[in-house]
């Protein structure tokens, strides 16, 4: 009679209208029915996205579009900024260094936010830097990097602006166009509440123009054929065609739910989930303003082992969250707050918090947690 | 009351218990759960692939492997033969020419397999060759390549051995570890019975010793990367967590079937679809003894479209099979044995064929296909 609770930060819990096509009969990709799928998943992508750029979809995960960013764009020697805030910041650098790429990193507190001062100096101070590299959500902190501000201070130079919004498509306002992003990079695990394997990338008219000169290697990421495909509504290679029938389901939710409720109703949650850790007397991981509305991560009591906690949530009561990455690990654990959570996953969550921290003897108000994360979504 | 029947030569249908699978609620990758299952696939693979190397799986289609086997071994400037005897054949070159590696084309009929003499005439002639690319089965021909007899002139010179095996693992024989096969790359929408979305690779101790060299730029593909991964039971990024659990359900079937009692059985489905073909008064397009036992192609008879026939069979029936690919549209269709396709579906495309033919005017005599089929399929 065991139920189990999924509140990790990727992957994040499929709706059973998902689960139902991923279970049908598979069909061939180039038929008219697949191509129509196709369409109807790219076109609601781009509602996703705020976007009128093309979107092309890879069977890869995350990372495979975040080295379609860094191959299609840049040559060996180019510069670039790489904002360094967490494991999947350094990614960005990671992936430079691979194909030969300068990079030059932004380092954030693992806490904090980037400046995008900071960013505004080094492209004034080299003008050959050809793209800032960014993250919207870092998954591995929970914290939220400031795209419109960072957008502002890149649009007006060569460089192009590259957001990691694997975490954080569908979650969190994203304005794409508006905000003039030239290049956004997501996965399906996340906000778009599908099993991991596929990822995504928007592709601005400005970035168009350095995948003309890019000298980078690259056969399966190349954006150059796979627009050739997209022209006429194929894949350059055999898709992923369960995961997009699934994709183009999950994306029809999304759409009639309407972003803008979408992103109030995740706010409401992080808040919950904020408040509910306060209310125990927990620390919240990120500073004060750089939280992110994606997932928390909350800092575990002295003597209290994160990694310990987090097994004996999952193990015992099955309630899946997650712990911490690289140089946080042990020290928090990970809540995450988009893609099919809602409202009764967090206070099923708090709840198990409460009583396992009860059980390794932190001293605390059983119910206290609950009872601030209701406060906030009950309001 | 429509029944669709797909024989395509990848995607190729999944069986129920794979299709259950994917519609159960999804897991965390990083939970013991997850990692027995990615052990128990890794070991069964293994099985499939008739190897001891190393087999790792990518989140990508077939082509994400064959780029791994490409720029994992080699640097630019390097040379490697590559065996061009169709689309696929082709890729390797493509590939090659994408890593600015220098790919000596073997250009072979489509029609036929190439003479492993021919690649060991040029072995000899240039003792720089690093690699040799080929493909087990052309999927966009229905020939099968000897890699028995390729492997016997590579084996002994300094070259590898790298196998396109997507179309025909599980399907033929292919002794990775008697034979000497250094690499081998699957995909997971053929003889694997799955959606695609996955892709593998075997690395024998030879082609590790290359690894260490290469200078191709390289991030999501990542030999090395993924096996330091795999070495704590872990991929290098979130894999495919869906695919990889219906995997593990689809290879278990396979190694209960046994690969020796597999591969007999998809003789007789190829021979009985020949001899329909025949019986019906069609050209097998491979050259006798070229032939596939993975899918076969066929001419159509002079004055009938293979596209529109193709269509019909589909949009009519909802009997899908494959037409032709490159040079060879509308001069052949393909019908696939292998994966989940047993004799009856065999006998259910070749009597739709008879149908649809008969509708295009063309002259034979109603269920002799079928019959010879039978023939075959009873014996």
């Amino acid at each position: 009679m065991k139920k189990d609770y999924l509140l990790t930060p990727g992957p994040t819990p499929l709706p059973p209208q998902v689960m139902e096509t991923l279970a049908r009969p598979i069909i061939h990709h180039r038929t008219p029915q697949f191509q129509a799928i196709l369409k109807e998943a790219t076109e609601n992508l781009k509602y996703v996205f705020q976007t009128n750029n093309d979107i092309f979809i890879f069977a890869s995960s995350g990372t495979g579009a975040m080295e379609a960013a860094v191959c299609n764009f840049l040559s060996p020697a180019d510069s670039a900024i790489t904002v360094e805030g967490g494991k999947f910041g350094e990614r960005w650098s990671e992936l430079c260094t691979a194909f030969g790429i300068k990079s030059i990193p932004i380092k954030v507190e693992w806490d904090s936010s980037v400046e995008p001062k900071d960013i505004e100096k080094l492209l004034k101070s080299d003008k050959n830097i050809k793209a800032v590299f960014t993250t919207l959500c870092e998954t591995s902190t929970g914290v939220n990097h400031d795209i419109k501000a960072i957008a502002q201070v890149v649009k007006n130079t060569d460089a192009v602006l590259v957001v990691d919004a694997i975490s954080g498509l569908g979650v969190l306002d994203l304005q794409t166009d508006n905000w003039c992003v030239d290049v956004v990079v997501s996965g399906s695990q996340k906000g778009l509440m599908l099993p991991p394997g596929l990822s995504f990338i928007s592709v601005s008219q400005k970035a168009w123009k350095l995948i003309e000169t890019s000298r980078c290697q690259k056969y399966y990421f190349s954006l150059k054929a796979a627009k050739k495909a997209w022209d006429s509504v194929d894949t350059p290679f055999t898709p992923a065609i369960g995961l997009i029938i699934a994709l183009n389901e999950s994306l029809k939710m999304i759409k009639k739910e309407g972003l803008a409720n979408i992103f109030a109703y995740y706010k409401k949650l992080a808040k919950a989930t904020r408040e509910a850790a306060k209310a125990l007397g927990l620390k919240i991981y990120a500073k004060e303003g750089c939280s992110s509305d994606a997932l928390t991560a909350i800092e575990v009591p002295d003597g209290i082992d994160a990694e310990k906690m987090v097994k004996t949530m999952r193990d015992t009561y099955q309630v899946t969250i997650a712990g911490g990455q690289a140089e946080l690990k042990g020290k928090v654990f990970r809540i995450a707050h988009m893609g099919y959570i809602n409202e009764f996953d967090i206070l099923t969550a708090i709840s198990c918090l409460e009583k396992v921290l009860k059980e390794m003897g932190y001293n605390f108000q059983l119910g206290q947690g609950v009872a601030a994360a209701q406060k906030v979504i009950n309001a």
